[in-house]
């Protein structure tokens, strides 16, 4: 008798575990299990269907029931919901529209996914929402839309998910209102670089709340009002909730299979859980961060898949391991771009590394190339080893390709020493001939070997705020300098420094900054070697003004 | 008496020497001799200039004789030629528009670059021709084609420089007919995949002409007669030489400067020649190649910066090592990207590795998202130890991103085990949950583990055109197979492979291919469970296809 595997879950990291479980030995009989009535179908691609970018609703549906089940001989249920797991009898109890039926299985895959977390709102129950989970949602929407011409929409959560779907609505011409109950969007990001997403949201057309939460919905006619915990309401003809998802993990302990400390499924290298022959894989289970070698939560599709693709061969008598991640993650919106991988400051300080950060603004091509942008980079390393921990980033086009560099930099383990290093592609119209992260190495390592004296913007604000007197140093051009500039700076252009150094008072320190941060090294390292205290803003004037908006 | 610095070369090595010099040290004296009219200018935009995707000339020049001088602190000299070293008295003897003068220093850096190579075409002296090193080359070319109004243009040689001039000169709406003694365009890239870079010239207007060599040019009137090797005589409006550069080292060698065994100037990591405090970084001397630590000449923007950086440090009293180079580089035409970085297969078996590749091709993007293609690469590994030695790919935008993501990888020593686990930036409009360095550390895995089972299809054509029969089977659908398939193959659908496994013959090996080898695994896997000796063709018919039209 071959190896019963039954999957529960078919979309990513199931039908991958699938799959993969087939290629793995033909000796197995296999049975995927799914309570929708899609299987393998592309959930990330749900917010471009919605807006139009993708046209054709055959697009994310990447493989049928029979499509699948004939590639990889598999019995593929759709519209069949796992109820109950009995890993005593090894079997479950499926329920389909037919009633209900027992399965036995040997190996078993749970792939759940997550849920949309609903926040509990007064009168949520009672208020038509939509959420962005499945090819169900989206058809949703799209036919509400049709039906009701709705011309505005509250999108409620600023993550992946409701930064998308506020994209997807200003494309079907809707006017969308996002509600963040956090205090910026993309709550996981550094604010001084997701306000960067907000301001851009807010000049194409989006409304954006922060800081405020839902506390009332309800409906009136085709009016919902919500009640907001500013006191403010709003009124609008749709809703969507996008306040990120939650492990979809009642089956699993129902089956006495046991949760970690962050509430997902516990699975070991082999996407093993406590019970025996009960696997798990994709956004229910808890994942290990590379960098801190703890438990996180990480509803991604590339995680998922290769989580997917360990669990099958394992099942299916293979041996393979899923080490962890390292949370590199983009979102784009109309053209603007945010990326990120490895720790924050804040994550990588509350791991108990002895972190610093610098911060960068370069161009992504060469910059007398026309088309070209400034891409903004927090780097986070940390100050004994040097290792790199992390980097956030926003910008134009690109800005995830520079992401990626520090992502393979980060899986290998490399310092901001070898950043300086990377040799990356480079002519004119794809690259700077040093790039951002090169750029990015060179500054933090400058300030690792004590040769870059930074200071960080955030301090300088709040001395400024506290009218402390600091002497700050300009030493842009006068035409950058009139546009905007630190209330009470001296104003030196970087070339004339030496020339008009004597205007500096060498008995105190001295606080220079340009727009990103090069000239302002430049002139610290002048200042430096004429015996002045001098400091560099990291991140120039550029990085200051975003805390000043913030 | 401070430290006198002389730099020998103002663009990119001398410029960022003499910068990162001052940053080090405001406690020397630095000079700048430049033989052309502009130091620090932009020879990597030049072609871009020339065909007008640059506008401004003043684009190309970035920084002038004044503000760099101000700037850094520095004394520039243009149109000033260094015609001799004595390193005994340490002097250098100056060539400019008044007359010699001679010129001391503590600390010398030559960074002179490297000089086009002429080759020895018969009548070359006699008929004018253009390069492209220098902002006067451009502008001379730009005022010929304006004063002339030429239909058509002979670029010998098709490297960079030669396949950017091709584009620029369809941009100014002239024919480029380019000639490449060497067998395939961008030669120093494997033929697999350059030669669909000289399809997209073709297909673009540009002539191309391989494995020829021009042995006269002759002028009669306005039109220039380039006679070929295999006997064609080509009639155009002007010739551009971009036949590549050598060192240029004759300023070295007088100065008693030491060459390596690649005719370029032998320096450590220091960047130091043989002679005591001359240095030497950019296109003129030889750098170590960091897989297989033996020299070669690279002249690359990138790798110059970075040397100019080391040697500029270094003499102003600091310390700083330049490791050596990958290789990392770029080329577009018209939206179409080559890129590779590290060893082809050929420089790593003649480096002496036991090396082996696969050919994978996906999308660059999530294949249900409107915007994407497919990007061909070539990945080569070592087959003892896994370690990633060099990746080579073309397709649309965003090939130059994977290949950065190999450059960092390859930089780190990682295997194509690691290249399995790459967390990149995933959402649909940025790329594929599973990238194409996933998919080539996949594939490349797979084989080392003894699981992929692959056949070149190099090996496969050679067999076909000798007739010799092999069993081979094409597991497409049927459409695929109607537009194209390999004579001879049999035709299952992977999805009903197992109905019909019976078609073939279980005595004799099977080869299978699909369109790029996934489905091919696929069905590879399911035979070999089944007890078949079964094959799969790397890189599919879209390989084999490549190889059949080279």
């Amino acid at each position: 008798m071959p190896e019963k595997i039954l999957v529960i879950g078919g979309v990513a990291a199931g039908a991958t575990g699938a799959a993969k479980a087939r290629r793995t030995s033909e000796d197995v009989d296999i049975t995927v299990v799914e309570k929708g009535k899609y299987i393998s179908f592309a959930n990330c691609g749900l917010p471009y269907y919605t807006g139009g970018v993708i046209k054709e609703r055959s697009s994310v549906l990447l493989h049928t029931r029979q499509s699948f089940g004939k590639r990889f001989n598999t019995d593929v249920l759709t519209r069949t919901e796992a109820v109950d797991i009995d890993p005593k009898s090894k079997t479950v109890l499926l329920k389909t529209s037919k009633g209900e039926i027992e399965r036995p299985y040997d190996k078993l895959l749970l792939a759940v996914g997550a849920k949309t977390f609903i926040p509990p709102i007064d009168g949520v129950e009672d208020v038509p929402y939509f959420t962005m989970r499945t090819v169900e949602d989206a058809d949703g929407v799209k036919d509400f839309i049709q039906k009701h011409n709705p011309e505005s929409a509250l999108v409620i959560g600023a993550g992946f998910i409701g930064i998308e779907v506020a994209e997807a609505m200003l494309h079907c011409g809707i006017k969308p209102t996002v509600v963040e109950a956090l205090d910026e969007v993309m709550p996981n990001f550094p604010h001084v670089v997701a306000m960067n997403l907000r301001e851009k949201m807010l000049e194409d057309g989006c409304e954006v709340i922060v800081k405020t939460f839902v506390t009332k919905l309800e409906k009136n006619e085709d009016i919902i009002k919500a009640h907001l915990s500013d006191g403010r309401v709003l009124e609008t003809d749709m809703v969507i909730m996008c306040t990120g998802v939650k492990p979809a993990v009642d089956l699993a302990l129902n089956a006495g299979v046991e949760l970690g400390e962050r509430g997902g499924v516990a699975v070991n290298e082999r996407m093993e859980t406590n019970v025996t022959d009960i696997y798990a894989a994709g956004d229910l289970v808890e994942k290990v961060n590379l960098i801190t070698g703890k438990k996180v939560l990480l509803p991604l599709a590339g995680p998922a898949n290769r989580e997917g693709r360990t669990a099958g061969t394992n099942m299916a008598g293979g041996d393979m391991t899923f080490k962890g991640v390292l949370g590199s993650a983009v979102v784009g919106f109309e053209g603007f771009v945010m990326a990120q991988t490895g720790l924050t400051y804040e994550q990588a300080l509350q791991a108990g590394f002895d972190a610093d950060y610098v911060y960068t603004e370069d161009v992504n091509r060469a910059s007398y190339f026309p088309v070209h942008g400034h891409i903004f980079m927090m780097t986070v390393f940390d100050k004994k080893t040097g290792k790199l921990l992390g980097v956030s980033a926003c910008g134009p086009d690109t800005t995830e390709k520079k992401i990626d560099h520090a992502a393979v930099a980060l899986y290998a383990g490399l310092t901001v020493y070898d950043l300086e290093h990377l040799e990356l592609c480079y002519a004119p119209p794809f690259a700077s001939a040093k790039d951002n992260l090169n750029i990015a190495g060179f500054v933090a390592s400058n300030e690792l070997r004590g040769s870059g004296y930074l200071v960080k913007p955030e301090w300088i604000l709040e001395q400024v705020r506290k009218n402390t007197g600091l002497q700050i140093l300009d030493v842009r051009t006068a035409e950058e300098v009139d546009e905007y500039k630190i209330e009470g700076a001296k104003h030196i252009f970087v070339n004339d420094l030496r020339e008009k150094m004597d205007m500096i008072d060498k008995s105190r320190p001295v606080y220079v900054y340009c727009a990103v941060g090069f000239r302002g090294y430049l002139a610290v390292r002048n200042l430096r070697n004429r015996g002045y205290e001098a400091y560099n803003i990291t991140g120039g004037i550029e990085a200051y003004k975003r805390l000043v908006r913030l």
